[in-house]
């Protein structure tokens, strides 16, 4: 992806594994821990200061252009796991994360999102114009400030 | 449910059970029956002339007031089901439909949804004001009209 | 449902909405709260001292054999929500439970479900001769009882 | 992947969104269209000659081990869209498919999957010696044969 290559720390979540994610073969069904990205990179960006939800209150959208995962072990229902996420890329239009799912200190899966700063009108904007605010802590976290 | 008792046709719409709608009990998970309700009344308002998606770019919506099911046998994998779906009551401000899931003629689950229309600001809205023509087609199912 | 009717205490399990749980009218879809149904009645279960997971590992499933919601509020992604589980019918071949789902003191939806005990076979068992152990801690939150 | 790398035909399969798949961008939530290649390798191979439940009946799973999607356009609710699959990589113990989503002509986004062949025990097994048969239907789909 173009912008800057980062690392940023790993934000760590804890989360269940659920009935309805488990699938006949008796483990997750592979497409959840997509689901499972969505909400670390939520709490990531909490944790940073700006929920997500505020971003879009203020007409600002971030759509996945881009999603890949690799599966190593499969997760079981009643699991508890962590999702770890980290911002990877950075730049005004364009961000990226990585995550792992991890249980008990095993990788069981990991994988990137890439995104786009839309408008309303699901045009581009520059997020260092349209947020300031938010834009400047953005890059706290992809310089891994405190 | 206030309203009108009726008893439309059945309208039957098929379907094949997908790998992600099974759990590790190997059958169905069971909230899935009430995805594939909302989807046996999008059919049956399609067939009668106005898609759902037209009537919220009007400005209209229909939300889940209430939501039962009843489950009889389950379904599995790659099964081929026909949902059966009918209007069961209606009047300008609500509706209800009934719903049967069959397989092969056994009926594996029955259920009910109530409605309320509402506007954009989702403020409850007489149907028979707002969009007349809507509730003339509604009508004409609700009667078993040709 | 048959059985003895019972109201056991109110156990809350806390939840985030996420935002693959919002459809297009800006609010949850109406079936997820189904799942959080299930997310409920898994911690009432765990609580009351035997994890829904070892139940399945000693080869007892408890499917829904019927389910129905009341829906009163929109929930918004991003809202913390409170899932409230009580126990609400219990025989020793069949359970129901109650929920109530709410915000900040408000009630947005309400709802039931009544499962039965099933073995692998997907025969039906009673639990007090099938595992006395799981149907006395049942009873125990039944009753009430510390 | 390790394999031959093919170029199977493309298979295509249509579907159209449902509600429950959009969320409040008032677009297909991203995760779906993984849902979508699901479905689209399962009428593959069903075309193929070989439903995926009847591989799972004689012991064999195929679980994903690697997923990647690019995302060009959104899919809206109600849009008829076609899943274009084809078979990508080959060998006795792994596969690949491709896919494409498109909607009247246009790409609104492409993906791939990557796929080991597992028995019961969650053991890699070599699909020429376990079910030869199977191998030589897909080994044909991998040929472009007729």
């Amino acid at each position: 992806m173009k912008g800057y290559a980062v690392e940023s720390q790993w934000y760590a979540h804890n989360i269940r594994v659920r009935y309805q994610e488990t699938d006949q073969m008796g483990v997750v069904y592979h497409t959840h821990y997509a689901n499972w990205f969505e909400w670390g990179r939520a709490e990531l960006i909490r944790e940073a200061g700006m929920p997500y939800k505020e971003m879009e209150e203020r007409g600002l959208m971030l759509p996945v252009t881009a999603l890949d995962v690799a599966y190593q072990l499969p997760a079981y229902y009643d699991d508890e796991l962590v999702i770890r996420t980290r911002l990877t890329a950075f730049s005004p239009i364009r961000l990226a994360f990585g995550y792992e799912i991890v249980r008990d200190g095993s990788l069981l899966a990991s994988g990137s999102t890439e995104h786009i700063w839309l408008n309303e009108q699901w045009k581009p904007v520059r997020l260092d114009r349209a947020a300031t605010d938010m834009y400047a802590l953005l890059q706290r976290i992809a310089l891994c400030e405190e």
